[in-house]
């Protein structure tokens, strides 16, 4: 999507070790929506099995904000209205498949979200939405548990995301791919750079330009098609990464 | 497959650290061919990219244990004709959905390998190897980097097969899903029998009735569905798991 309007943020992972649900970007959370002039939040809770308890995890986080929090499961005779009617979107994390294969299952959801999010309202996604906000969902990390009919997802950015990135563990003698070994996979068969962002960042996409690492200092890896391992490169937050992520135009 | 003649080797993974291509499981792999009477093997290679080079690994590690070996990607204008005329097959690990897709694109190809297996001819995977000959690719480990038809594959065997299985990192604060946290979301959507076969492990599967954990003495985990992840078991080397994992019955 281009659009002066958009707003987007991606978050790696909604919990970080020992702390609270959304604790560790509470506050760059409220920044981005009160920005947006946001007052309620439409929830989608399609990556984890259980709505209902989904929707109780996330609720309460975001009334504390000073927004009100209505799940998407509870309009499913007509999403794409509550898609139109809402201030800003939230995609929680789970699993990938299953959030696509949802998506998809519901006629217009997908552009409907994709119309709104080029005339300015606020999305946010975690994790499993945070990938669904890519062109496709082949560079999630989740276990294919469902068949989605296709893995082109919202596109709302033009590059990829991995989540939850993970530096190899070099005392590891485990011989299971890598996180870097299975992006170059993904770079033998697919030419979309990708940035790997580690847990407690996010990006902020805004605009048609501008593309920022946000959160802890644990920096970021972006992998590049054709780079070898050696040359792809880390990212310090702060960095404006829309040079490098959206070089090629978005579709 | 329903068959008494069914011979069928799932290795977890084909390289062990520090070790050479197979070796860890050579002198089994010896022993199953040779029970097949095996005198030469084809190779499919489809789950790397370069199938040329990944030949070229397999090729003399199969010599020197006594077999001769051919690959797949050298007979392409018809692999039915090569699957139908081999004692044995072998498909090396990599890429699952770079496997699956490509074995979906030879017309007729699944059925020949199909079978051939009820018909006796010997099948050994690893790795991926091993996730292809289950009903479907959904408990493999790796980055969905293409799309297939379908994840629907072999079904050699009518249970899923989780390979290098990875016990929970008690000591991680990373907040990705653990290996059987990923397993219990495969059984929020699927039925099927999960065996998690850690690294230097195989199951050999003969006849209608048997499944035994074969390799080093680590064990495999067992996950059921409707069951809490402390119920899960596990089970040993040597054990038969025929009971456990053919309870459903084949499709
Ligand atoms: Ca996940
Ligand atoms: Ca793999």
């Amino acid at each position: 999507i281009q659009s002066n309007k958009k707003r987007v943020l991606l978050i790696s992972n909604s919990t970080c070790a020992g702390e609270a649900y959304l604790q560790h970007c509470a506050s760059y959370v409220k920044s981005f929506l009160n920005g947006g002039n946001v007052k309620n939040v439409l929830f989608v809770p399609f990556a984890l099995a259980d709505h209902d308890s989904y929707e109780a995890t996330a609720k309460p986080v975001f009334e504390e904000m000073g927004f009100t929090l209505t799940s998407i499961h509870h309009h499913l005779a007509d999403p794409v209205s509550a898609v139109n009617s809402t201030d800003a979107m939230f995609i929680g994390g789970g699993n990938t498949f299953r959030l696509l294969k949802c998506l998809h299952s519901h006629e217009g959801l997908i552009a409907a979200i994709r119309q709104r999010v080029a005339d300015g309202m606020s999305y946010m996604g975690a994790s499993a939405g945070s990938n669904v906000a890519c062109p496709t969902i082949c560079t999630t990390n989740d276990m294919p548990i469902v068949f989605p009919p296709t893995f082109a997802s919202l596109t709302l950015v033009p590059f990829q995301i991995n989540a939850h990135y993970l530096d190899p563990d070099t005392n590891s003698k485990h011989m299971g791919e890598t996180r870097a070994k299975r992006l170059a996979e993904f770079h033998e068969e697919n030419t979309r750079p990708v940035i790997g962002i580690r847990e407690g960042t996010a990006l902020l996409v805004t605009g048609k330009d501008s593309v920022k690492l946000i959160g802890r200092s644990v920096g970021a890896r972006l992998f590049l098609h054709g780079r070898t391992p050696e040359q792809q490169t880390e990212h310090k937050v702060d960095e404006e990464l829309g040079p490098l992520l959206l070089v090629k135009g978005e579709d």
